[in-house]
């Protein structure tokens, strides 16, 4: 490696991306132009644990990152699991972790690595990662839904996330699909959440379980215990086998899930809808009726695109280093 | 008036604005930088005409109107009621008039009148309209509908049309918002359109009036007849003046198209919601009704704020008139 002043500015650039998420914290450093990390790092979380935390534990594996990879830091993208205002860079709040109201992360990042720094929500940065690197790719509109405990997702139009005159956009998971229908986290009924989210399949399953003593043997294995306790993986992997129990439940949350996007494509004509998260992963069945249900909402002249994410749980990761791709490059468009 | 060639482009620019409209042709002459229309003209169209007729008829009064406002056409914008492929400036299809599939409006009009045309939809148009002269001024991101017989939409993000991939965005009077609702012309159920639509409203108060032998006495009065054939007017006005029946159909489609539009809002966060078309016009109590729903659908963090529109019945027209200032601009943009 050359050193002194005149070698620096030639040492590789580098883009930090973060990853701020509900049970883990990720860093990962990438050399521009590669389609592979240069160096990653992931730490769980512990239950109950603050701000504070989060924010210590995410500069700790940074420095860490920089100190083993060295390099010339040129820009940071951060994903972040809650509301933010993408453009001061500020985190609204977390509904998972106490302590991180009005956080301005952008700048606390910026003070510590004197590089720009982009903020987005979890839901927006996956949606980028995807069309930069994942199943989105070189499309001029593009919905991304993540279907995990609950359901979020973002839009990609033309090329950069469209966020919504209050970064809220993309909030795809409390459109009503059922009116009258199961009590959501957000405190309405029916929502897409509150009817096709893993703990919305988990706890109709459960449900059903309970009140039809003969029926979802094959689920009642899986799910263990008495009373059997079933996830919606247990939901899925019996539905596959042939519990008839399961395959219902699971049915019904395709289907909601495709009237949502059904109004997603009419209201919005994107060139395609990418599913991501772990629910997305139940099987060939559950893909159909979401395409089919879909369909039967969306207007015969829009087209109905719905794919599989392309880059499983890590698209909010490589989203963030997309949005540190692209706030580099307006840097250098700045000062051109 | 000055003659010779080099008094020719001294000529005052004029801009082409045209609306192929459901009942009406209309078309204008705008002196860019003006507010008001130097010349306009309107025909209204005979039951049983094609697409022949709606030409024949729209370039006779586009060159009539030329011929008696000398100056110099720079450029043409099209509102069309029925899809277009907005890119290629192609009408797909007209559901109210026949002999329109797949016209080539565009080229027509550029091989007639030599300038640049863009044609869009009326809804995409309309939108375009409320932004760049009506209630939507200097938003950034606007979602635009108008209820009158049908419902229909358009998005302006960032200052310009958002067709989506099939110039079919903005279809949000076909959004679920009573599953296993009234059957929609597009043959689902319970679509915005068959729920809070003007002929929905006369429908629900003409079921109602049937059904309920003492009830609505002044919407009887109002629609005149008997059996009673109540219009959406109609229910509006003796709504106000204390009917009872008539507020309760009222409140039902009020409340309809707010759900329709708290579905919008959580997945586009739009900066502004603006509503045209007759239906519109309703009332107070109307108006609180569609907000009060929006709201209570809507995520905490996001807006609500949904205003009547500025240009009354002349939005498409007046968004013709913006889509030809646009065009005229790309094209000095490309000479530059």
């Amino acid at each position: 490696m050359m050193t002194g002043a005149a070698g620096l500015t030639d040492r590789q650039p580098l883009l930090l991306a973060l990853d701020f998420g509900g049970s883990k914290h990720s860093a990962a450093l990438l050399v521009p132009g590669q389609q592979t990390w240069l160096a990653q790092a992931r730490i769980y979380s512990p239950p109950g644990r603050d701000a504070a935390y989060d924010q210590a534990t995410m500069l700790r594996m940074a420095r860490e990152l920089l100190t083993t990879n060295p390099g010339n830091l040129v820009a940071i993208g951060v994903s972040f699991g809650g509301p933010v205002d993408a453009r001061r860079g500020l985190v609204h709040l977390s509904y998972h972790v106490s302590g991180w109201d009005n956080t301005p992360l952008s700048e606390m990042l910026r003070a510590e690595f004197g590089v720009p720094v982009a903020v987005d929500n979890d839901g927006n940065v996956a949606a980028l990662g995807e069309w930069r690197w994942g199943a989105g790719q070189g499309c001029g509109s593009l919905l991304y839904v993540t279907v995990s405990t609950g359901i979020g997702g973002g839009w990609v139009l033309g090329g950069r996330i469209y966020g919504g005159a209050d970064g809220m956009a993309g909030e795809i998971g409390h459109v009503l699909v059922r009116p009258g229908g199961a009590r959501c986290a957000c405190g309405k009924r029916g929502c897409l959440e509150a009817e096709a989210s893993g703990l919305a399949i988990a706890r109709v399953a459960q449900e059903r379980l309970a009140a039809e003593a003969g029926a979802g043997e094959m689920l009642r294995a899986l799910a263990g215990g008495s009373p059997a306790v079933p996830t919606a993986e247990h939901v899925a992997r019996a539905a596959e086998r042939g519990d008839s129990l399961a395959a219902a439940v699971l049915e019904q949350a395709a289907a909601a899930l495709g009237t949502g996007l059904g109004a997603a494509i009419n209201l919005m004509n994107p060139e395609r809808v990418v599913l991501g998260g772990g629910v997305t992963r139940s099987g060939a069945r559950y893909w159909q009726t979401i395409r089919e249900t879909a369909r039967a909402h969306a207007l015969p002249l829009t087209r109905v695109d719905i794919r599989p994410a392309g880059l499983a749980d890590d698209a909010p990761l490589w989203g963030a280093a997309a949005l540190a791709e692209s706030v580099a490059d307006q840097e250098c468009d700045q000062h051109a």
